[in-house]
């Protein structure tokens, strides 16, 4: 774990843009592979370790890895772009500058986020998990940001929904994701 | 092929939602397969078809695997949201509706994907292509939203800079991708 000094800039020269040409973390080095883009990492991982661990991307299975692709490209094109206005207005401008969170983004985004998890009612009133009746790298990339939104307000248009609510604390109690948001600041 | 009625709004009755929960096209079925998200449609038809074709994803080789799913996500997270709104107002706003686009939302999404460029220009100075020296599904999932800007004032940010404009003038003249742009309106 080598951390990077976002206040000071650090990200922003040459020994980071190295690992990351945009200037962003995360970056992942693994011998000579240099990977960055989160989702890009979490993959990496996911496929390099799938023998040692629960098999996230069901690599070998045609139609079971196309439902895992289909569901992650959801999280990244349907779902993050509402949650993540959510929790940078509350987490990053509420918690981290102590200044007020703009209302009418909140309000529009809750509303957005809302249609989005009426969909995955839908899903997961038919399927025990996003991509079928197996935990996946899909639902796993949820992980993070759902954890900060459920600290705040948002929290109630998840419970809302008793298939996502059964998702949600099924997928957050796993020993591994409580690990993981043990070290998660909010 | 099948077409979907936008205007007359079939896309969010019941026979298209089945496909596409979201009420979005594009959606494929393949015999007990359907699927939906762009990207994840052409992963699973370059992945299905590599032995009949060009090898987009390179499998089999962890390195060169990963690096293909960095710049896929590349183009999902940092080029993407730059160059959408771009078509929009150019291609849905200007030429579809007729209306005037709006110059503020294309001179801040202009100067964004020209810093998107720069580290494209730079990547490409030490690649043929954006995950090595082989042409992947990174490079193919620019093709249809850089084909419509190369038709607007937004082809001059493309053409200041050498190696992505090579690259362009590659990638856009394979005989797969003008056959698919023969096809496209603008």
């Amino acid at each position: 774990m080598v951390p990077v000094n976002l206040p000071g800039g650090e990200h922003k020269q040459p020994t980071h843009l190295a690992r990351n040409p945009f200037g962003l973390i995360p970056a992942l080095e693994d011998g000579d592979v240099t990977l960055f883009e989160s989702r890009a990492i979490s993959k990496y991982v996911a496929k390099k370790y799938k023998h040692s661990g629960t098999d996230l991307l069901r690599v070998g299975n045609e139609k079971e890895s196309a439902l895992v692709e289909v569901w992650l490209e959801v999280e990244s094109q349907q779902y993050s772009p509402h949650i993540s206005p959510l929790v940078y207005q509350y987490i990053v401008v509420g918690g981290l500058y102590k200044q007020t969170p703009d209302e009418k983004v909140i309000a529009e985004e809750t509303e957005k986020l809302a249609k989005v998890l009426d969909v995955y009612e839908a899903r997961l009133s038919k399927s025990k998990y996003l991509a079928g009746d197996f935990y996946s790298l899909a639902d796993l990339h949820h992980l993070p940001y759902t954890y900060y939104v459920m600290t705040t307000p948002v929290k109630k248009i998840f419970d809302a929904r008793p298939h996502v609510k059964a998702w949600w604390t099924d997928i957050s109690s796993r020993p591994a994701s409580k690990k993981v948001t043990a070290g998660m600041k909010h």
